[in-house]
């Protein structure tokens, strides 16, 4: 039986991974498929440089075309990482009916939907498990599983950099830079940890996720994002206090047919199962009407995790090459775009404010939230040792964005306001 | 374009479940499978019963050979329960080119091989994920999601009613018999609850998992089963000051080619992510080389989960049915039986004895697990109000089965043991 040949656009440590196992795996795979794979062209920036996987030198080369012009290359498997160049590349292999599996998530984010078009217009199979949350299947899970469900919500812990800091400031009461700083030396983090901290690459993901469970083109633009930097350890200390976990949070909410998709930092209610995901782990949450809730937890990253989830993609692919079905079931968006209004997001929040320690000053300002008929779950009062301030926790009952923002503004405008310390978006229980 | 037409064998709560879903989710089955999809026919026990779902008198039959021999009908999908009767029924609908959906585990922990035999000689698909833990993509994440891993480890709480019954004796200290008659009262146990207590329900699911995690034919008389009759409040509570969370666990555990499959309650450390796995929840925890750890939550029963995850199998197979390439991947087991002796299977063990409160007692017990090499990650010895007797609690490292039984032996012979109280398995962190 003729092999199947599979390019490689890269070699880091993900590329390597998928050598690796494609190399150890030969007795499974062809169990599995029927035939066997074989990585023919690999293609790598420096021909010369020292690598920790055994390849043929004869396989690399410098040139793209050598494998995307090859008419023996079926599948081209694209770990590069990049936008510009490597979106012009998977377009060129999908012109030349080449199937591809990425596991590049900036990619899919800003070029997703023109990707799988042209991949569905070429019969091509488009596969980018990998490109959300490395280790767990679950794009799969959101296209087949729940198939026949309707899903409401998706709530995701998808970035691991962000869960590790996160973590070790919540548990063991470590400053950011700090621990950032950790993360960094331990590989954790970027030098350049920008993409991660702001929640840029969690993003992502979210407009990944919510694409394919609402069946709506969500763009990154749609997404609104918030990272971690401003989070300091009195917020995590009075969230633990009331309940709550600190954690990075992206949440797609569906209602009627709008949908509403952010990246925040939530204090999350203790008893939700996403609140004991940890350290660099990931875990998205899915509510849908019929199966209610499941979740579905792993490691986010990391070079072999997501080379095996790359490697299932492939699998995936070459099944479909074996049945003569490829680009049969690529999943188009089904419904328009319809975007929640601040007025239609509602949540609970956390707010943290430094006021003047006066009378009437505490009525003044739950009269304000009054005002916009939004109620109070709990509040936490205390004087502060600097002169004549006090402190105000408090967490609302579930107000609109718009409601909020406006108290907000009435509060900054307030004279014995002296300061607005800190306001954060509050995830109850884990039933909607 | 022509629908694709279903017989539904049952029409119970999982049944009527079935039927209300492709109803109401004409428009997405449509966008999915590209075609419509009727049910035709529905056996039943008695035409006349009231049910909760609109069907047209003339669907209902009490004769199943109006659905098996119905030409016209492409899909079975079963939701009857049974075991014999039911056998007889799929295997008749195989041999008529029929596909076949089930949910019943039961009949797959006793016949799957059998039946997945006939539909692989027939071409038809055999879809079973509802069988097990209703809600969760379980059986299509070990098969698709982590096909190029491989998988050594599989953890599950996958009965509902003994989570429930656990849960609730562990947090709110009560008594099981109470706690089942509650369960009982919400419909969360059966009036004959042995199926589920004594871990037999348990024991079903993790031999079909292990059966595809392993690739490897395990039989429901391969798992080692005990069931939650025996666990005392006093042992719960033991376990939470050593910070251990009682569970019932089904571990599938592969060691080069050998194999042990298990249920019984466990001692699992408050760490490990299916600790908090509470209530009415199944959670499925996998082991694999390259993926590292993931682990999959949700709901474990229930009729609409279980609906759920039956049309998904529907999709699936209707899927496959416009394609053409239906009965194409069953997965038939690649690998040999082998399972592990007493001799191979490691794990830590928790140990509660009532002695004589004597000089040289606890000596003479130490000695005993020192003879077998058996060391100790924790004791506690404290004096008990009966005449002259001491309580130890202690939990080993890791021993071997064998060694733990022999010891055991020993034990029960010592003149100063007055009782071996309990004994549990007792499983550590999350990393193996």
């Amino acid at each position: 039986m003729e092999a199947i040949q599979v390019g490689l656009l890269g070699l880091g440590t993900v590329g390597s991974g998928v050598v690796k196992i494609i190399e150890n795996h030969q007795d499974k795979l062809m169990h599995q498929v029927g035939c066997p794979v074989k990585v023919k062209k690999i293609l790598v920036q420096d021909l010369n440089k020292k690598r920790d996987v055994d390849v043929d030198p004869a396989q690399l080369t410098t040139n793209a075309d050598d494998i995307l012009q090859d008419p023996d290359i079926d599948v081209v498997i694209e770990v590069m990482g990049g936008i510009e160049e490597t979106r012009n590349y998977l377009l060129k292999a999908l012109s030349e009916k080449k199937h591809v599996v990425t596991a590049n998530k900036d990619l899919m984010a800003v070029y997703g939907s023109e990707l799988l078009t042209a991949a569905s217009a070429n019969g091509c199979d488009l596969f980018y498990e990998a490109s959300v949350a490395g280790g767990i299947p679950i794009l799969r899970s959101l296209v087949d599983g729940l198939a026949s469900d309707r899903i409401t919500k998706m709530m995701g812990i998808v970035n691991g950099t962000t869960n590790y800091i996160l973590t070790k400031m919540s548990k063991h009461g470590r400053a950011y830079e700090e621990v950032l700083k950790e993360a960094q030396e331990l590989g954790y983090a970027e030098a350049d940890p920008a993409s991660d901290v702001e929640g840029l690459d969690a993003a992502r993901k979210m407009a990944i996720l919510a694409t394919l469970g609402f069946s709506m083109k969500i763009d990154l633009d749609d997404v609104k994002v918030e990272g971690i930097t401003r989070i300091t350890e009195e917020d995590i200390q009075y969230g633990k206090q009331l309940g709550y976990t600190m954690k990075l949070i992206g949440i797609a909410h569906r209602e009627g047919e709008k949908v509403e998709v952010s990246v925040q930092p939530t204090l999350l209610s203790d008893s939700h199962p996403l609140a004991s995901v940890n350290d660099e782990y990931n875990a998205v949450y899915v509510y849908g009407e019929a199966v209610g809730e499941t979740m579905f937890y792993g490691p986010g990253a990391g070079s072999l995790p997501t080379a095996t989830a790359v490697v299932s993609d492939l699998v995936g692919v070459m099944k479909n090459m074996r049945l003569g079905v490829n680009g049969a079931n690529a999943v188009t968006p089904q419904y328009q775009k319809k975007l929640k209004g601040p007025d239609e997001i509602y949540s609970k929040f956390f707010l943290r404010l430094h006021v003047k320690d006066e009378v009437g000053v505490f009525a003044n300002i739950t009269s304000i939230f009054s005002e916009h008929s939004v109620s109070f779950e709990k509040i936490l009062q205390m004087p502060l040792k600097e002169n004549g301030l006090a402190e105000i926790v408090l967490v609302t009952h579930q107000a609109s964005l718009q409601d909020y923002e406006d108290i907000l503004v009435k509060l900054r405008d307030l004279n014995a306001v002296h300061e607005i310390k800190s306001s954060y978006r509050v995830e109850g229980s884990a039933r909607i």
